[in-house]
């Protein structure tokens, strides 16, 4: 099947193989029942990745032009399937003002929409799921914080539910701030801005410190939110390959050398997606080059304080002698990210700017949550959930360790992370994590393929796999299921290389 | 006094003052106790506004450089008072980083930061304050909301704590439609996104659609926060005069006739601060101009339950066959601000990019706050509050235009609205709203002063009183003190203008 793409196009490729298709079902030149040839084979015809094309059919089949029928392939629906869905809005597309037309011109899919997306399409009654959010909903101390809630709105009744102050609930702020000097970080309830979350603070961060245009430079892989973040903004991204002991710094140097970024985004302790903790000589260099080059530095810890083993390395924040660190942290993990709780450390006119941003962005984080949680902690609740929540995800991360000792065939690679909530394997050499996620999903288990978390070339020989939200029991049963599909993947492309490797010795 | 001002420099004029000053008081050139001068003299001698000057020593106060003595003068600190203050973290300006340093040049300070810098600066021990947030805490239904949160809790559990969707609670999307649908908003919950009060849902629209060095089209006067949010995006603002019935439509032919806005951004019903609703005739003509000149319309319509007199007149949204307007809403007017929920409603591919914003935004609004805000109105509470509160609202209005009429001095304007939390006022001919508050503050009472909700000149015969926090005891002392500030402020003004004109007398 030719498809004539412009790869030069704004449109994206996905979006211009969809609408050629839709067009070709549309007007009947695609009739029903027909097969489409299958994304490997579409994908390598015309030069672009499995995902582009999936997310193509993905697309068509939510419009009801297609039906995906998995291990089977990808069928054209009879005209009666689409032609009774009434258009959105009962508009068709060209209905809508302009302005809207010239939106789907300058669409944009956050990576990991199109990941849930790809995921969504992989059909199965009840997968296990490595993939989903780094978070246990059956850890969470629901309870223990609706006693909390309770008295916190006995104590502060209607004063709970105004604005509040636009930094942060100021005994919040207090309470971090001496959570953080217990760590060796020295900070003022001042410099601390209370956000949704962590993701609102890089938000903010990036709002305020690059400019569309500019450059960001981030560990590759690295966490997919900031990803989107820096891509929504119009920002280039610059990869720095991580090790075992975190960013490359001779790296670093080098692209510093090459172009001067506005930010340098890290996850030191228990990188996401790779689980790693940068070494204590490198966050040393690192925080060197990023005053001799005049570069601040971002710092993620949203998972600094789940560790399970080993002693815990000094935040870059605490090496800074020169307030060149932003810090920032969220409750999201340590706790329930349900509370959009987060926040920020910054000092200086940034503090300010950035106090300024928050405001015109959301005014203010919900008072009657930072008041709560500012109870949860001071009473010692909070300190006591994390010391049995850690104690729980140790024993998830040895089940998921020891099952793939167990199970995984050879040539996959892990590294044991200790801490944080997630587990970064390594395929075989020339197995694709996309294209086995099919074969994974028929058999019950879904992971998050590691493509997606580059910030440019996308290898797809990783996944990272989630042990926070299973018991020991169903880990196991997860990645003996993953070992299963692969090894069945494995045998399938054996016996279709076989013949070929036949052809060769024939023909040489 | 002369000081050397640059008003083509990116330093803002009152840090230029700010700076120079405290420098003259560093190098002790001014010496302890030495008087500045005042405000109004300092700013006409500069022919910079008052405001300007005020902003530059607050700034020195809060600096421990000079204190200021309200009805007396702002007088040079000993040097004992500032010596021993420490600089911020220890440094000084010049040990910052050079990208922080970079920040100060760019340095932006928000209209409603300025405004409340201004009324932090007014001090009086217990003042009656018509200039906050339009919200009265003393209504807040806090312990319903508290039981209804339990009740929430015991159903949910963990649920509640998770990210949740991304688009918002579905069962709260729907209940929105619902409530929607019953004021003649027909939509679907697909099309209702959940932000984190409306604030953010401005912020969302004008990031997707509006880039910077574009233009938006706002009512003038408007809610300071949009003017704040459209400046923080490098937006040019194109303000349109209101009039008795709203935004003046020639006006926004003849603006989108010079120069095409990528946005209208507009408050129909009980617009703030001016407290005005469009006529029906004109919203019918904007949605025309929109969809002619392809623009689309962002109708904020955050006060429009809250009618006291007179029957509700159809959103824009409810008139727009062609989909051109984008609706936003909050529950922070109605029921609490703390809570942080609004929405938004749109369709077709701009719902997506907004969908995608939020998530780079900060990912989700707190699931367990919408979960209970679901509960809270399906079960009848929220109707029943709303209510309570507009019948509340009703009788303080009511209070504050009877005290007005009672006490006020000629020449004094204003209209009595009809809905809404705030009354418009306007002053004798030639009187400035920031000349009056420092004689208001001594008198007990503070207000907005209304120049600071204009897009682009400010005039300042104009304040802004809000009637929502206070019993009609209270409102009705407050506007008592307001009237003797302002016939104390007039007959100084007639008692200085006496001799000149005395003197001008003699001298023709």
């Amino acid at each position: 099947m030719r498809i004539p793409l412009n790869k030069k196009s704004r449109e994206p490729l996905y979006r211009q193989i969809h609408q050629f298709l839709r067009d070709e079902i549309r007007c009947k030149a695609l009739p029903a029942d027909f097969r489409l040839p299958s994304s490997r084979t579409l994908s390598a015809g015309l030069g672009v990745s499995r995902i582009t094309v999936m997310n193509a059919y993905a697309e068509l089949e939510s419009e009801g032009l297609v039906h995906i029928q998995p291990g089977s392939g990808t069928y054209v629906a009879p005209p009666a399937a689409y032609h009774s869905l009434p258009a959105e809005d009962g508009l068709d597309v060209h209905d809508w003002p302009i302005w809207q037309q010239e939106l789907l011109s300058r669409t944009w899919l956050p990576a990991r929409r199109e990941m849930e997306r790809l995921l969504a399409s992989t059909v199965h009654p009840d997968p296990i799921s490595f993939a989903g959010d780094l978070v246990a909903e059956n850890l969470f101390p629901a309870d223990e914080f609706r006693k909390t809630i309770n008295a916190v709105l006995r104590r502060d009744g209607q004063q709970a539910f105004g604005y509040g102050n636009r930094a942060g609930f100021a005994p919040l702020r207090e309470t971090i701030a001496h959570i953080l000097a217990g760590q060796g970080i020295p900070t003022s309830p001042d410099h601390v801005l209370i956000t949704s979350g962590s993701q609102q603070a890089l938000s903010l961060v990036a709002q305020v410190l690059v400019q569309a245009g500019g450059s960001v430079l981030v560990e590759s892989p690295t966490y997919i939110g900031a990803i989107d973040l820096f891509r929504s903004l119009n920002v280039r991204l610059m990869g720095v390959p991580v090790d075992e002991e975190g960013m490359r710094i001779e790296a670093v140097e080098e692209a510093l050398k090459r172009n001067k970024p506005r930010l340098i985004y890290t996850i030191p302790a228990f990188h996401n997606p790779t689980g790693v903790c940068m070494a204590a000589d490198r966050r040393r260099r690192l925080i060197n080059l990023a005053s001799r080059y005049n570069v601040p530095i971002l710092e993620d810890d949203c998972f600094g304080d789940l560790r399970y083993d080993g002693r815990a390395l000094p935040a870059l924040k605490a090496l800074d002698p020169n307030g060149c660190v932003i810090y920032v942290n969220t409750f999201s993990k340590m706790l329930m990210p349900g509370l959009r709780v987060g926040y920020l450390v910054a000092s200086g006119p940034l503090y300010d700017r950035l106090l300024s941003c928050k405001y015109t962005c959301d005014l203010a984080t919900s008072n009657l949550i930072q008041r709560a949680l500012e109870a949860y902690i001071s009473v010692g609740r909070y300190q006591a959930h994390l010391r049995r929540a850690c104690g729980a995800y140790r024993k998830r991360r040895d089940a998921m360790v020891a099952a793939l000792d167990a199970h995984m065939p050879e040539g996959v690679r892990w590294r044991v992370p200790k801490g944080g909530l997630c587990l970064w394997l390594r395929l075989p050499d020339g197995v694709s994590a996309i294209d086995l996620l099919p074969e994974a999903s028929e058999e019950g288990v879904v992971y998050a393929p590691g493509s997606f978390y580059f910030p440019a070339e996308r290898p797809e020989s990783f996944m990272r796999l989630n042990f926070a939200p299973h018991t020991p029991e169903r880990t196991e049963e997860g990645i003996r299921r993953l070992a299963r599909a692969l090894e069945r993947y494995l045998s399938r492309r054996k016996a279709e290389e076989e013949p070929q490797r036949l052809h060769m010795g024939v023909t040489v």
